[in-house]
């Protein structure tokens, strides 16, 4: 039986994308090999890594001003690497901070140069319970860029308008809620986002950059880690990694016969009210301690009474198939990862389960 | 039908390790979801993570003076990884050049920092046909660390007995030859190895490094890229490329079950044999490039009377259901791969093809 994933990620992937790869496992069409034993310099394995790029590019609906790369070392490669093309010495870039991975995206930047926090919603408490309004942000003029994270995983909170960076380049971590609901990418001037929640496995991440922006990274930092390097090369660089791009085609396939982003939209909502409504509609149990206009759709949080009784409703959740509740060791309580291969009727099931748990407890 | 698949990499991965992988996709080990969706700090992926380290410490009887890294970005994040590291302002460090990836490794540590040739074993051609003798390597004693690749994929070249670099730390790329012959892993303070050739898929990166010379890194470079800080967490201070670790440990299980290293070895040795003596038989129709004691046992490359020929050769070899024989784009040719996942039968069949072809054509 297939087990209900509510996994913050690596995530559950789309039951069609993860049997395609399967049933082609050991022979990818007709060629007697696996996609992954393939040269990434064969016609087989180019027209994939074309596919997914201008699958990438179609739904999300990516002007010709940008382009997509495929890189390796997930979304604390990019902590590095944007600072490494992008804070000459002299200068300095902002950063919002709005959760863990933001504030780690700026710890690393200050490993490169001078950093400002532009803005922060952190409370008293050193916690985040939502993101920044626009006139909470001062944006520095003269920075190179301003960095953002669109969805915040483990406090659970989210962009619903993005900030106005004005001319000031605006780069995003949108690792947690891509590919979820359209996005105007021509407002970024770099958006990167790990593949292991919403694309894909672990291992990829995709970048989706301007052609203008990539054009002003530094060149005297290694070749390897110049935006430029991989712009030039269709990201073929160097050796990609064809089964994780492979299995993002797929998943990608999905997301399109599924209706595409408008659809993903109009499903997640769907899937935020059922479980927002069940919180709040127990507010005296359930406890969600994000501000009304923060919450995330792509990772809902929220406590319990107790410590005692969030370990029993992990336990007894798994009981009932349902996997990947707990919170993160950081900051405690349940949280529930809703992304796009999560179904309305796995939340139907959870809400179901959380209306019984409480009867029971409460 | 399964291909005999000759690729330099990604390469053709034993047949097991790719059956297990299709058994359990959609369910590992009972657990209800795919090895690649569940979390990185869950318990089932856990056990895999630290089988692979486990297995790649035994195999190559990895002394407890040096740690195991997974790490993503190829062999090309270690050559900039490597200097940024370990080539710190007002010092310098040694390369030897003996191909095209030893190239690639020094220009890269020319945009960190001071660099020096020790060696090189170029011939007036631009090309290389072997290695240099350890009279032909100059170390540098106030070297930071000489730098080596131990098998040269496009040239065909490989070292037989490494280098001796005193008291300077040896660093290693063994991309294309770990795992295949048992290894001092004592004489060496980092060997960096991509999976795509001997280990798994790309996209995944394996380091053995020294437990001091971790601790000697620089500390003021982007957290990410230091060796101490994926050494401090096992390997999981971000998502690891979960699916590939696993992928390599089905290969390890693999390497082990057929007789781990001494059986690799000779089992290689036997190919080559096979595959050299043919063309040394033959040598007015296949003519080998590479000088006698540098030949590669994983990477043979030889040149047949004329280009028109070595295209037919391919496409003949094609329809015999081998493929990836074309000699790298930079030096033309043929080259056949021949890493563990090639079976002596895989060599006969070629050889016996090799004969047919020179006889026909010759």
């Amino acid at each position: 039986m297939r087990a209900i994933n509510f996994s913050a990620g690596p995530a559950g992937l789309p039951l069609p994308a993860l049997e395609k790869a399967r049933d082609e496992l050991l022979d990818f069409e007709g060629t007697g090999m696996s996609i992954m034993e393939q040269s990434h310099r064969g016609k087989e394995y180019e027209r994939v890594h074309f596919e997914a790029i201008n699958l990438l590019k179609e739904l999300l609906a990516i002007p010709d001003t940008h382009q997509v790369l495929f890189l390796q070392g997930g979304a604390h490669l990019q902590f590095a690497m944007v600072p490494m093309n992008y804070l000459p010495a002299g200068r300095s870039a902002d950063y919002v901070l709005t959760g863990v991975w933001a504030e780690r995206a700026f710890e690393e930047a200050k490993t490169v140069g001078k950093v400002r926090a532009a803005g922060s919603s952190q409370n008293a408490n050193q916690r985040y319970t939502r993101v920044p309004t626009q006139a909470e942000v001062q944006v520095d003029p003269a920075a190179t860029y301003l960095h953002t994270t669109s969805n915040n995983t483990i406090y659970g909170t989210q962009f619903h308008s993005f900030l106005d960076t004005g001319s000031v380049p605006h780069v995003c971590d949108m690792s947690s809620d891509i590919l979820s609901r359209p996005v105007d990418v021509s407002r970024f001037s770099l958006i990167y986002a790990g593949a292991q929640k919403n694309i894909g496995p672990s291992g990829l991440l995709a970048v989706i950059i301007r052609k203008d922006f990539v054009k002003q990274g530094r060149t005297d930092i290694p070749k390897f880690l110049r935006y430029s390097t991989h712009a030039d090369n269709d990201s073929l660089y160097n050796t990609p990694p064809t089964f994780a791009i492979y299995l993002m085609r797929n998943v990608l396939q999905w997301l399109k016969a599924e209706g595409g982003m408008s659809a993903m939209q109009r499903r997640n909502a769907q899937k935020a009210e059922l479980l927002y409504g069940c919180i709040d509609k127990m507010k005296d149990f359930y406890r969600a301690p994000v501000e009304n206009g923060s919450r995330s759709l792509m990772n809902v949080v929220f406590r319990l009474p107790s410590e005692e009784l969030e370990k029993q409703f992990v336990a007894e959740a798994l009981q009932a198939n349902m996997v990947g509740l707990k919170g993160h060791r950081s900051v405690g309580g349940i949280r529930v990862s809703t992304y796009n291969a999560v179904s309305v009727d796995d939340i139907r099931a959870l809400v179901s389960f959380m209306e019984t748990f409480a009867k029971g407890k409460g």
